[in-house]
């Protein structure tokens, strides 16, 4: 998606060889018409499958999904890291070792919200080392629903998230692919 | 907003005298349809200034900041609960008491996205007791910018926080303003 990398090389800032750090405009603060633009892209790359529902996990996935959402007319559910008071009931669960922070997260999904008549769409900010949207698709599997592909915003493609989720046999559509970052330099597949 | 309090009505769930539960459409599913009308709504109310950004706290204001700050044509930002390496450097800080956690929380924001130009609004899903919509409210006053007021989504008006904002002359426009929750019945404002 061309209007993103351009974004990128723009905004994003290199920190070492495998760092993008998009907080001006993805992760903390968010340019709410480039998700916009992000959203129809997801809808036009899944236009041929019958979405039902769409998952991600807090905090950056839900602005992301939320957009997409409303191009695919249907609801999002995001996964909750932490246990709430809003999250109450029977729940699907899945194990996440978080990498950077170096700790294993169980994330959770209420059981109302799926079954086994949906079509969900994962989406996610980041593809790295594919934890969390392994988890994501765990949770969908429990649900005995169908999962239609992972979307992805940008793929660090020198990482083994994505050869983990093709080998799988899970359909995965980044936006951006990242394919090395080298001396502050990067360049994309 | 009609719409709004017509779904409050038939999917919110009333837990004693009270808590409402909205996690079918606003807080763990989310309708990203009724956030588009959500979003314009707010920028309907807020025609007439000038807002220059965004600022609400994960997770689930996050959703409806992102359809309000596509309708301002303007970016948003979450303040972070926790410590995060997408945050470093200069923070502004501000300490939020959770009632229903009990306990002090330290919410976030990079200074790099605020400065003195800056017309801020401030939205959050839920007014209680009012105390994240104070701490959003002391980071913009941190940054020295000026506030243009509170959006709400669904305000607990037997709750102390709407009457704790107007005492400080902020600017507070809640969408749906529950009056009473009695006997599982809501009444609206």
């Amino acid at each position: 998606m061309k209007l993103l990398e351009e974004r990128i090389l723009k905004d994003g800032q290199v920190v070492g060889d495998d760092i993008l750090k998009v907080d001006s405009f993805l992760n903390h603060q968010i340019d709410a018409m480039l998700l916009e633009e992000i959203g129809k892209e997801f809808r036009r790359r899944f236009a041929e499958v019958k979405v039902t529902k769409i998952l991600t996990i807090e905090a950056s996935g839900i602005a992301i999904a939320c957009m997409a959402a409303k191009h695919f007319g249907v609801p999002f559910v995001f996964a909750k890291k932490t246990a709430s008071k809003n999250l109450v009931g029977d729940v699907y669960t899945s194990k996440v070792h978080s990498f950077t922070q170096n700790v294993d997260r169980t994330i959770m999904v209420s059981k109302k919200f799926f079954n086994s008549d949906d079509t969900v769409l994962v989406l996610d900010d980041f593809l790295a080392k594919g934890q969390a949207a392994l988890g994501l698709c765990d949770i969908v599997a429990q649900a005995g629903a169908e999962l239609a592909g992972v979307g992805i915003v940008i793929e660090k493609s020198f990482q083994e998230g994505r050869s983990i989720l093709d080998a799988r046999g899970i359909r995965v559509e980044s936006l951006a692919r990242i394919a090395t970052i080298n001396e502050g330099k990067i360049r994309f597949i």
